[in-house]
């Protein structure tokens, strides 16, 4: 049988489990050209939060009664095209399910022996490529400028501060908890890193930990802490705004201080990235990723949940920042 | 004896006419190379409520008992200089009183041949050089392309729609009085336009007025008006944020939706100028602005106080929206 979860309710806030079912339905059979595919890992991502919102988007959300879409790592199991055989690994989107059909164009082989294949879930895939484009595409970070990133210890801004490092910036992480302070500071060599769930004043820590004023601001959170980076802006300051998972969970926007104004004092810009968009130029990404990979000089974290059964509370426990680094599950060997 | 106006007080929200002072001096005399020049129009500009304010800024504030500061069309009275002779007319910066001292290098001579000499102040000054920066470097407007304008008429949004027009793009106004609503439409040909004090749903008269959605804003005003912009931009929608005019009275900042998530869907840019920024540029901007004048097809408007002991009074009303066009006060014939 093929387990799936799909959307039973749409959430109000944080989502529940029982904004989840989990169903059983027959394993497809491929057709003409079609490869089945089994589930091994799930990716877990924050952008799913807003599939699940019957609101217009960039893409379309998950309907009712529709599994949850998701990046995966699969194995071929059936293969009617003479390009992929069963046993092969591939990095596919077969959503929240133990099985999937897909297209070839749809499926990219992996090599286990180039590296672990949960790196195409991570920082050899659309994590990796998210960090790359926005912070240099969106900011153009120069060496010896300060380069602030919000929700540092998760999966895309890890990547982004260790780009940012290897480009000879002074990085500074915000992250919810001591461990992932520490983890910013002792194990990717950040040069300063502050836990905003005890600091009382965001403004007072940026000022003190971005002595010579924030250039570069690659934004995973929004709100509060968003504000106060602002503030610290330098002149000619570029800020990406690639997720605002503080906000995700608004079933209406959050209230918070005007802020335009200060964009006019520092000439700053700020602009949204979809990652999608740089599709075209996925591949130079990969490939210098690949090579920051090799030379030791891009890790990796990852929490990884067990069982399709527990890939809500996954996502769940991700919204409310529990995962260091990227956010898996794991569904079959 | 020369009349000056003052900085009495900071003022806490609105200014009053109680936060300035009417003082008398002598009239200075022109060191070595210096240039006495006696103001006949003195420019009133949004950014002078900023200048108030004992904060941290791109420019110094006026301190408590200084000269209010501001750009004036001179005329020379006594020249140190011979580049300069008495009764030659200039773009100066002498600030609030009838008389100052200036270097040859802080004028610029006018030819009143050539444009009316207030244009210097206007259209082929700052102000037309802020929208010709503001709109075509922040934003690159393309032909066809939906630009919306905020305090559309005044002395800059006027300035900004009339070339987002010659540029081929269909221009929409918002601004605060049918009077001006009416200047847009019939006087500057804006393709659409609306009163913001007298619309109750602004989502909903930009989608109206905006029926492919906004590629441009140019944004002079904030708040409330701003918000609703963001909700209707284009993927790939270009955001500058000249001015911020309804938040300048603010004592802290307002609070308002948190909205930047908009700007990850459709993948928008926010961007805030200064037009002193362009200086190396302006030969090329004033040229464009001169070529576009003679044509006929940039057309301004003045609001124009008498007297320099009116200032404050039009300084405030041009902070509540008063003025059509450029306000300015005039001094001497």
């Amino acid at each position: 049988m093929n387990r799936q979860i799909t959307l039973a309710a749409r959430p109000s806030g944080l989502p529940t489990e029982s904004d989840f079912r989990l169903v059983e339905s027959d394993i497809p059979s491929p057709g003409p050209g079609e490869v089945l595919v089994r589930t091994l890992y799930l990716s877990i991502d924050p952008y799913m939060r807003g599939r699940m919102n019957d609101a217009k988007s960039y893409a379309a959300p998950v309907q009712i009664g529709q599994v949850m879409v998701g990046g995966t790592v699969s194995r071929v199991e059936k293969s009617n095209d003479p390009g992929f055989q069963p046993g092969d690994l591939v990095a596919a989107n077969s959503g929240w399910q133990d099985y999937a059909l897909a297209k070839p164009r749809e499926l990219r082989k992996l090599d286990p022996m180039q590296a672990p294949i949960t790196t195409a879930l991570g920082v050899l895939g659309h994590i990796g490529l998210t960090a790359y484009f926005g912070l240099i595409d969106v900011c153009d970070p120069k060496p010896g400028e300060t380069v602030v990133v919000s929700g540092a210890a998760g999966a895309v801004g890890s990547a982004a501060g260790q780009i940012a490092k290897i480009l000879g910036c002074r990085v500074v992480g915000i992250a919810g908890s001591d461990a992932k302070i520490r983890y910013l500071l002792n194990e990717l060599k950040f040069d300063a890193a502050f836990n905003y769930k005890t600091t009382a004043d965001y403004r007072a820590a940026l000022a003190e930990h971005c002595p010579k004023g924030v250039d570069v601001y690659f934004d995973n959170v929004g709100g509060p802490v968003t504000d106060a980076v602002l503030f610290n802006l330098n002149v000619h300051a570029r800020v990406s705004i690639c997720g605002q998972i503080s906000q995700y969970n608004a079933a209406k926007p959050e209230t918070g201080p005007r802020l335009l104004g200060l964009l006019i004092l520092c000439r700053a810009k700020v602009q949204g990235f979809l990652v999608s968009d740089y599709a075209p130029r996925f591949g130079e990404g990969l490939r210098q990723l690949s090579a920051w990979f090799r030379e030791g000089r891009l890790s990796y974290r990852e929490t990884i949940a067990e069982g399709l059964e527990n890939a809500p509370r996954a996502f769940i426990g991700m919204l409310e920042g529990a995962n260091l680094g990227k956010q898996l599950v794991k569904i079959a060997m």
